[in-house]
Order: C-alpha cells, then structure tokens, then sequence
C-alpha cells in the first residue's frame, strides 16, 4: 500500500511543451469508478497494470498498484463501460516531475498537470505554465472524465 | 486470462464431512459485485488474491486472477462494503474436485458445492449428498450474497 498525495493543475500557456521529457501513450478504463474504491485498468506502452485506490482525504489517497500482463490488460479494458485515452507528458522541474495530461477523444481539449508530493504541505516547482489549481474539483477525476468527458460539460 | 466453467449445487446431507481432504478459511469482499464485472478480494490462509470476472455466458465466465501480498488484500478488504467468511472444504472424487464452501457470518447455514468443468457439457460425479444444482441463480453468487446475505432471504 502506498499513500497517494497529489495536487491537480489547469495550465495557463502551452510552454511547458519546450521542457518535455518523455512522452507515453495510455488507455485506461474503470472495472469501478465510484471515488470510495475506484479500480483502474491501464495499458502504459508495453505494460498493463491494475490500481485500486480509496476514498480522497484532502488531497491524500491510499493507492495499491499491481503490474500485470498487458494482454491481461486489454481484455480487461473491454470490460470497462468507457475508456480514457491520452498522452502523458513529463516535465522535470528543480527535482519535482510534473505529469502533464493530454487527453483525446471525448475529453479532446482537456490539458491537466499533476504533481506527487512527499507531504501534503511540501512546496512545489511553480512554473509561469501552472495554472488554477483543481484537487479538490471531482469532475477532474480520470474516472470521473471516463463517465462525464469534458465535451459534455 | 483463463475461462472459468463450473456448476453450482446445494447439499442434501451432511456426508460429504467424511470425504474432505483440506479445509481453509476464506475472507473476501467486493470492490464491485455488479456481475458484469465483478473485482474480488480474497484472504486465502496466507495468500491473498484479486481476481476479476466478467459477465457469465450460460456456466462459463472470464476470470484474471492475480497473487497480491496478503497484508495488501487485508487492507483492500477494509475499502470493501462488506466481508464474506466462509470455510472452503475440498473434496476429491475420481479426479474431480468439489469445493464445498460453508459459510459463517450472515451467511450462516448456507453450504454450496461447485466443481469445475473443462466444458459446459463435460460430465462430473454425482455422489449422493449432491443436491439440486443452482447454477443459474444469481442470489448464490458469492458477490450476491455480500449484498444479501443468506439470513435476509
């Protein structure tokens, strides 16, 4: 078991593009979506892995991840009722990784940056890119986008 | 990903006692018991598992099934609604293994026999404690009966 704590951005400007790292192609879908025991399949270039995480205490989680077969993965993904589809962008910033989001299909338009932090009051890279900040704002969750996509709101 | 065909019964008498091999205690909750897709947690003796179903198609269903440390499964327990105990006696006739479960909780006084089948039309051994088979009755369903237990019948 590990805890989970991150913080969630909006962006501002498209620069932090100049200062990618790697970028990696993933599906994911959800074998439960409810944010009490949220179970996520996801296929990550060559890796399929599953992931169950509990209920948000501020911006903390308790987060369980499992590496399994990625043909295990897509099988499991046709189970899902919707899957997301995005690219994962990092942004290396003073010894912080910046996860940045970009997501296709239904959710097409939506950019969001995360961060995982050691503390819930660690401090934090704050690039002139980093927009609004939206932790606490449910309709951002992965599976939360997987049932209500961004076109819809 | 592996096909999982078996055949549920209930008991007509107590006899099969004197043909068990191996018993062990079994905890499991559901992560989601909506039978389309169904996310298990099992404490095994010392083993604990995830395992994944999908929807049934007559007697077969699609199950993943992966090996997780047992501290891990306990705590995942706690993320489920509610907890399943059972004894899962095992009974070994001409090559055939019947997995007798005899449930403890809410669910007390419930003993169920399943056997699986390498075909849905494969022949298995008929002793004479087996009773009339429930295969196709979803209130058996072990997720089912975390919902509704036995006692609410």
């Amino acid at each position: 078991m590990a805890i989970e704590i991150e913080r969630k951005f909006l962006l501002n400007n498209q620069h932090w593009r100049e200062q990618v790292s790697r970028s990696t192609r993933i599906a994911q879908g959800y074998l439960n979506a409810e944010p009490s025991r949220t179970v996520r399949v996801r296929v990550k270039g060559d890796s399929g892995f599953i992931t169950i995480k509990g209920k948000n205490e501020g911006i903390s989680r308790v987060e369980f991840e499992y590496e399994i077969p990625a043909a295990d993965a897509l099988e499991l993904l046709k189970l899902c009722p919707n899957v997301l589809d995005k690219t994962r962008h990092l942004v290396n910033i003073d010894g912080h990784t910046f996860e940045i989001d970009e997501f296709h299909g239904l959710n097409n338009g939506l950019i969001v940056a995360e961060i995982e932090l050691a503390s819930e009051n660690a401090s934090y890279p704050q690039p002139d890119w980093l927009g609004p900040e939206v932790s606490g704002d449910v309709r951002y969750y992965n599976s939360a986008l997987s049932e209500k996509p961004f076109s819809s709101w």
